[in-house]
């Protein structure tokens, strides 16, 4: 299945995940919309949905050593998210290096028809000691 | 209908709403926990779901002048949520005085045996001058 | 030194601890003021800050296995913050028993006039295993 | 002066500010770092001081109904900071189009030595409407 990426070009993916949220008034700010900082909140979530239903649980491969850290994030605001609105976010993953793989993300509308956020979101795991590492359990999703 | 005090004492409402949420990691700390001031985001957000289940949108009503604050908080903390706990929010709310009311809140597991967290919180609706005024829609839950 | 407790009744106590902080914008909601949860977070960082004046550093206490958790929560919002606003968390700390503490806090305006918040945070400290255990750290403390 | 850019590139810009902060507990996760949502709220913080220094008050223009909103972000994850780090948030502002401009900001050590973030964050100035439109008080600072 094909989803469009941040720059609009089409991407293959093998699996994705879709989660659905409500905005809570608690996230937004006194312009009365979603705090900019708060998508990253909402992408963080939806990706350790992703792996879940993967079947990697993120709080389990932390305690267990492996940190999966972002290393890099290109976001583009589309239309803000307001007080009441539901969405969707969907996230897929693809290789970018050996050591490194990439989210590509989206929070759209629930009919789908309205972009709201478009991401690629950069990561690395790391092992204890903070170096770059290659860990089964992640090379099985990619 | 009735649910238990923070006190342990039984409380009757007319009116119950019940919210279904899920942790988010980024909502725990260092300790691998809820961080204690989630819990007022998932209180706040339970109370605004109530609000719109009796019909009122608070961020409607707030473009309309009509401030509902929060004068008092007591929380008790009964038992931490961590990661990929779900939960469920359960408000009612009471009149305390002419022109104050209260929030009962609890959060417990999904089967109900477990409650993590108990809470009273007192509000007051407050006009555009920042006076406690009475409002015929807020009159109108109590 | 006394400061005045949440109900008005008059607190000693033998260490007080104050951070000066300044009203970030982010933690504005759409009512133009600092959203009721941020105060808890301000409280946080005060309570922790208090510790590391007398030598407790939280994130190092955590990671050796002594786990401060708060157990109960009285909030008194008097004033609301809103942005730009600057301002004082004063907190100090007394035993309530021989396993609960208790912080004392107020956020108030730089001057000392103003009171914004005034606030009862219940602690007790836990071992590994979660159980009420009594640390020589926190007891030099009280 | 100069400060390197994201990419590493040298950028010249008329103005630069600076603020000094410091990781508050509640802003660490699980994984015992600051959390990546986090470090927006530290750039946005920043934005604004500087916007501050620069004679424009966030609040106030927002009020007077110009919206300055993001439409971008990019953000390196350099190093992580964690519990008790202090750092300097370094922020400047050129414009990239007659309507949209763009912050270029850095999160290092109080040493400078140390980068744990580059940013580039592209805004653009809407009206009441949600239109794109030039204000003569964002101009004058570009």
């Amino acid at each position: 299945m094909a989803i469009p990426t941040v720059k609009g070009i089409i991407m293959t993916s093998s699996f994705q995940a879709s989660i659905q949220l409500k905005v809570r008034d608690y996230e937004c700010d006194m312009q009365g919309i979603v705090n900019n900082a708060v998508y990253q909140n909402y992408l963080e979530h939806a990706r350790h949905e992703y792996l879940l239903e993967r079947g990697l649980d993120f709080a389990e491969i932390t305690r267990a050593g492996v940190h999966l850290v972002v290393i890099r994030a290109e976001i583009d605001y589309k239309k803000s998210l307001k007080s009441g609105d539901q969405f969707k976010v969907i996230s897929c993953l693809e290789r970018v290096s050996r050591l490194k793989f990439m989210f590509r993300q989206k929070i759209v509308s629930l009919d789908g028809d309205q972009t709201h956020i478009g991401a690629c979101v950069f990561c690395a795991s790391l092992n204890d000691k903070g170096r770059p590492a290659s860990f089964a359990a992640i090379e099985a999703l990619l």
